[in-house]
């Protein structure tokens, strides 16, 4: 079973973040991978992934980085792919990996998700693969009505919150 | 010709924005529509969108906002497609945008580019497409060595300018 | 006893803030109602809850949500109601759910409080209520003296506070 | 003819802003004021006009102000009618104007709209007196209509722009 | 003996914040008082003493508040004497508060210190008043030369830290 | 006649911003002095006119810097009289000046007004010196009421402005 | 004779921040070369670039960039020269390229100056040479005797304009 | 045994942070000195130290400091070294001081590591030192070797971490 989806992390500290959208993959039963490289510390490493993620199988690659966070753009510079970037909340609130991947120049898109937004990654991910496989947008619309289901249960509990003026 | 690609934008004021994206498919030959639709003013011509996309062969779509900008997460919640989103920069300097489309709930993401990112939407779009379809992925490839040789030239052209103590 | 305002929340995780909203109201005896909505899970419910509220007799919406937060702005855009919009903080200190709830284009305003503002919110919806009903108003006549005594008395409290120089 | 909304600006140069709610009060014809009174230079004005304003027939207040903007909340803390708050841009961006209008103190709401959003304020200030005035109400759902109709044509000429791939 | 400082405070909650204000008074023997009055809960007492704290023979008023912290500006409206802001950070880390209270528009200044410098305020209320009273200035300067022998005595404390290669 | 005053800025660029100040003087009758010293590139002049300004009869300083803005803190390190700070708007709209102003350490005061706020600064530095001269201070009173007066006559000129349901 | 600095920019639009650097190695007759290398489209060239400058003779590298500027980093990645990063300012003001150049990893520094700050980078990277050579130290302390003649000459100018209270 | 490198911090609650930088020339040998000198505190000692810092045989200083940061600029202004600065974080997430000490004015340079960045500012300072000594940039080649095997060790035991679709 070769994987479909590469998860790369800056670092491994960057892991309780990642780890939803591992668990995604795997209850959507979609083979990936998931690697620590530092575009800094092991520059080399990033270059000889991203060159050849593509040749691999891979269709999408989620890249999570903090700080000056460089990975998804410099990965996204050296592959054909689409590039998922995760601004991983580790200073300043998550702004400046926030800018850092979000603000590419013209010709390199990252397509980024909001900070610490590891599900949200997969989710993209599933969805770009659907462009070319109709059983995989078959999974997400699935997906989304359980997400809507799990939303009216919670307002069903609420409705057992009790005010003397609340009338619902 | 059935278009894959759908533009969609807030206002027609976001118009000298997305033009580079339409150019970009132009350029590329990727059958595309555009159409301005508020997410605010016009919800049910939005739903209406949102929900028949997928089913009139559209692959992916890509939506452009500027201030506390809706449109694109607004689609996206009610499409199983990818949805890119634009920030365009009409207040504070693009922030306000820049927040509303990125930071989407877990469940419903938005691969947000930078802002007044418009190019950037329509590569990665392209890009989306091409993890189920070879040949734009080839167009991918050819594109960006096209950027290469770009910048190379512009170097060429930088080597002309004379200092006394440059030795380049 | 039919509900007068409406509570809404993005995610039943905001219960916490909007708790202050709904116990203004018991305090005012003012028949409300409050419920879980996601603008994004399930856009179906929001978008009939909103067409609907002003026919129910609703008079005032108040709508709470963190992050990219578009529920107030989604439900603003579907009812003639004036709809509150409480920026509740869960990233960014608050201030993406600000701007993405402040920052409407023109035709469709929302009454923004502060962030985790939910009794200001109850208190501005009464106000809402009060321009076209005369016991309300003294209601907030009422409560404002009530707030004015507490300073009052909190302040007799500072003043058993005692420093050597300190002359009050 | 008496006036049922006031329009006060913290000083004149914010009267371009503001022009904006004049024109839609007078297209609604909706009775209104418009003054100048600046909470820093002429408090006593402020006050006499925040006490009495009700006793006159105003039912919102409508206050705009730009910097360390304090007409808004000044003018809450002494009436007990809404009071819709304009920040204006005449400094960084306008934030400083926006946070201190909407950040204001549990206890005296300001209905905040967006940066120079006067006509929003307006809109704003006409839903709130419809909750007591079914007719304001329906002035409301026809400007909506108006204002969808405007976004369908808008749309309807961006159709004609030819791209050679563009299929709308 | 009567105060010739006021220090007020915009709530109760903001006295952990004030009492290095006070201490300081207690340390120079500066006969102080120290009061809660809220710019929007109790307006006509913040009035009354912001007219006639000079007629008391106050000659600095320390303002401090948080969130759209007006406090300090309305009482610099209303009153010939220095008012000096202190920004109280209860949200978005001061910064509200710090702009709330430092942008006043032209006409009406507010000397505002760091977000929670309650002790520089105080300091500086020194300061202005030695401008008139050369006992104040020497007490000043010797406060002055304690910071200094703080520092220094620190310093040789941090000598006694040890590294193989530390040289000092 | 001996200057009371001293405006110091940090480049001959600011004089635009500080002229307010100097005007404000000569309408005050208030004898200044202004000059340009820079904290970073003529850091001995700056001390040798901090130390001496109490010495030559300096009442108050007011220092304008832009950037890393270090001119008024690092005098306020050497001398026992209030400075006041002016941030000044030459970059990231002035926000670094004001930070690197305004949040001074514990011990040292800079009394810091608005951005490019210069006549706040000289009306401040008036209120300073009125703490210990009378026939300042009722200066400032007569300042005040010249202030009121030009609103109000603003105001009485935005009388004129007609629109058709407007009634004052 | 062989260049000891090499000046990097994202792209040739970059030229007018950068100009600034290459005139003052002119002036301080310090050998150096200019070249455009993006990080994103000729990442080939940079890593080719950085590997090799040290073996080349380069002492120190200023690489300017904007938006979100991985440029300074990547090739910090690559060397063991310091590296110098001129944040550039195209779009939020520089703080988005700011924040991508010195919020950098552990292990891997950049040495920020301000936003469009080359001629800070130029006189920077000259320090860093001087460590090891003392004659450039000389024309260093020689500079910047020159940078405080030219302060002191602008407030003699500035002596010249009159005030009537103004006694300088 | 001489130092070649001075640690100085603005007080000394700065410490926990800076040990980083200790360690590291512990590590690698480096003699150095760490003192805190507070700019604002004690300004004559500042100034003696940053004067004759370069004849007493320091090649770099690291100056770290919060809030509104003086330190590294005024003692940058004062010496002909390198000056790296080290942005503490005490006040708004350490932005305060960031913006304090990297935005100088041109003429200054300071070189700004990211915010708390004490083990960069020591590694910055050893590269500055190798480009006139050849073993001590030997010594960085090492440093950076240890680095990338850290992260591949660390990038096998991820690969311990098993997820039922995770294929590496």
């Amino acid at each position: 079973m070769k994987p479909i989806v590469s998860i790369i992390m800056g670092s491994t500290s960057d892991l309780p973040v990642m780890e939803k959208a591992a668990k995604f993959f795997d209850e959507m039963e979609i083979p990936f991978e998931i690697n620590a490289l530092s575009a800094h510390r092991t520059p080399e490493m990033v270059e000889d992934f991203a060159k050849n993620a593509h040749l691999r199988g891979i269709k999408v690659i989620i890249a999570a980085a903090g700080m000056a966070a460089h990975l998804p753009g410099v990965i996204a510079s050296m592959t054909p792919l689409p590039v998922i970037g995760v601004p991983v909340n580790s200073t300043l609130e998550g702004m400046d990996a926030l800018l850092a991947i979000v603000q590419m120049p013209p010709g390199i898109p990252v397509a980024t998700v909001g900070i610490n937004g590891a599900l949200n990654a997969a989710i993209l991910a599933l969805q770009m693969i659907s462009t070319g496989d109709e059983a995989m947008q078959q999974k997400l619309i699935n997906y989304k009505k359980d997400l809507k289901n799990k939303i009216v249960k919670a307002n069903e509990e609420l409705a057992e919150i009790h005010y003397k003026y609340k009338t619902n």
